[in-house]
Formats: C-alpha cells, structure tokens, sequence
C-alpha cells in the first residue's frame, strides 16, 4: 500500500505469502484463493483452517510402513484382508496412495522416504532401508515388487536394494516397462520403445 | 481404500477434496499441497491454518469502499494522504489490488462486487451502486474514473454507471483501450488494434 507505508493489510499479504509459497501455486493463485475464501469464510475457510489443524494433530506416520493415516498401524498394515506376504517398495506416500487408487493390490507397502541420489547426497541411512531390510527377513514374506520411478535414481535404488535383500526364498520383481495404456508410440521416448520390444509378449 | 471399506482416511481425503475444491487447485495438487503441508506441520501447515482463522475473524469489508482490510474503514479510505476527489470505481477486490499494485493511483476507491449481467441475472440492486451514488452526490468529489473490464458486462455497466451519475460538474473518465506495453502487434484482436489506432496520440 503507498498511502502511509505502515503494514496495513500485513494479515492478509502474509496469508497469501503463505499460500504462494506453497507447491504448485504462485502469487497470483494465491491472490485468487484468499478472495475465494474471505468471500466463503463460513463455509470453506473456517472449515479448512480447522480441518488442517486437526490433520497436524491426527495424521501419523505408520510405524511399520511409512504410509500417512490417521491410525498407527496404518489401515493398510492393520487390516487382515491385505496379503502380508508381498510388500511393495515405494520412495513416496503419493507412491503409495497413487498404486491404491488402481485397487490392483492387495500387498502391503513399504515407504522409502525418497531415492539414493549421490548428487543431492541422500545416502542409505537417509531412508527407511533398514526397516524394510528387517521386515524382508520374516519368512512369511515371499515377494518384494520394487515401484521405484525408472529414473537413474530410481533404478540404483532397485539396484541397492535386490543387493542387500539377498535371502534364498524371497521374490525380487520390479515394475514392467512398456507402452503406457492409451499412450501412442509416436510420442513415446526410444528407450521405452526398445524396452517394450524387447518385452514383447505373444 | 480396498482393504475393508471403511472411511480409514477419511480425515485426509476429506482434507484433500476440500483443497481441490479452491480456485485452480485440483485433485492432483491438492494431494501434493496435502504431502507437502504434512512434511512440513510445524513450519506450514499449522501456522498457515492458524492464520486463517484469524484473517476469517479479523478482515472485515470496508464499509465505505468495499475493500477487504484488517481496519473498517480500509487503509484506503482511512488514509490522510489519499485524495479523496478522485473515486476510482472497480468491479472486484483483486482489481483493487492490482491498480494498488502499481502505484500510480491516489485516489479512493467503490468495489461494486460484480458486473451488471442480464444473463447471470445481476441487476443494479445486487451490486454495491447506491452507495457510489450516494458517495459521488458530495460536492467535494470531481472525478469518478470506471476501471471496468472491456467486455460486454463491463461496458454495460460502465454505461449504466455514467448515465446515474449525473452531476453537472462531476467528471467521469473510463480506462483508455489500446496496445498493452509490450503486446505484440501482431498477437492483439482486431477490435484493441481499430481503438488504439482511432486513439492515436501524436
């Protein structure tokens, strides 16, 4: 404001500072939702604000997994329909949950918290390796499916991983490549082209 | 969640689908913001619900202008130094803030909150107007400048705007149409191109 320099409106630029700061949006979409708001204070921001705090309150990191649920066990580590033989590695939560919206398994999942990356410095103790490491050891566990992103990070994480999970019975399988459904071949990059020939099936 | 159809995570999804539900934002960012906010509780998330509710409780609407302030009335209108001859008429709060924004105006400020819109059904009864005519009927004020948008709503309303205020010494002014700085030529509709050209200035 240039009428007198003083932080007049200092609430309000500092909510849309806030907001602007977080991913995916700017100054301008932040501009947009504080009018949205202040205009639905009642029914959308009060309601938010308190559905936010109460989220920072209840939403724990499952113990066993890493998943983010309002239970610890998770739902998916404490339920009994779910197969505890295979456990699928993901470096994410939004791994995790985006592999449950498919509702194509029925394993249990294990968090990394992220991929070795020698560049950014994330080391095996950065993530929650030696938890899975241990789980791995139970006999009753027959499969471990590594869904890590087919990203240079991604595969030497894999790599690290099929290395240190060396027990005679246990399954090591990974994530197929290929042509993603509904993809045209046209727009796909030759490295997956040459892998799902190579893969190709009868 | 497949594992037994109970609403396990119904604190996050609930918390996801009400961010979704915020201008520009959708399920995919929204989860991302949702990731985001939980890694960083301490930092983000809680502060930034905190300062909701207090800007829900605390920013209040001009009762002069119309503006959202933490002051009634605004900072604008309170000021001593704004001049207070000049109303400069907008249809939104954002569009007060971006003419704030470039700090080239001194005046005051009437936000109508909206357009006149036959198709919509706004008439003049649902836009703040009584009081810019009652404000515009004080001697002391010389100009009304109608910062309109330049569509079909925004000229109605501009249009309807000069013909209630008629004041014989009043001066009403509208924003001038042309070549935006830096807009390319050729990139610009037919009609900004005939209006800059018929406002040519020597």
């Amino acid at each position: 404001m240039i009428d007198d320099g003083a932080p007049r409106r200092g609430a309000l630029d500092q909510l849309m500072k806030m907001l602007a700061s977080l991913p995916g949006l700017g100054q301008r979409s932040a501009r947009r939702i504080t009018l949205f708001m202040l205009r639905k204070r009642h029914a959308v921001m009060v309601p938010l604000a308190k559905m936010m705090l109460q989220a920072a309150e209840d939403i724990k990191e499952c113990d066993i997994c890493g998943n983010l649920d309002v239970h610890n066990p998770c739902g998916v580590c404490q339920s009994a329909k779910r197969d505890n033989s295979s456990i699928c590695v993901v470096a994410q939560v939004s791994d995790l949950w985006a592999i449950e919206r498919t509702k194509s398994f029925r394993g249990t999942y294990h968090v990394l918290g992220g991929l070795l990356s020698a560049l950014d410095g994330v080391g095996p103790q950065d993530l929650s390796i030696e938890g899975l490491l241990h789980r791995a050891a139970d006999p009753n566990v027959k499969e471990i499916i590594l869904a890590l992103s087919a990203t240079v990070e991604g595969q030497s994480t894999s790599h690290y991983l099929a290395d240190h999970l060396e027990r005679e019975d246990l399954l090591i399988t990974r994530l197929a490549h290929g042509v993603p459904v509904g993809g045209e071949l046209d727009y796909l990059d030759d490295g997956t082209i040459t892998t799902a020939l190579k893969s190709r099936r009868i």
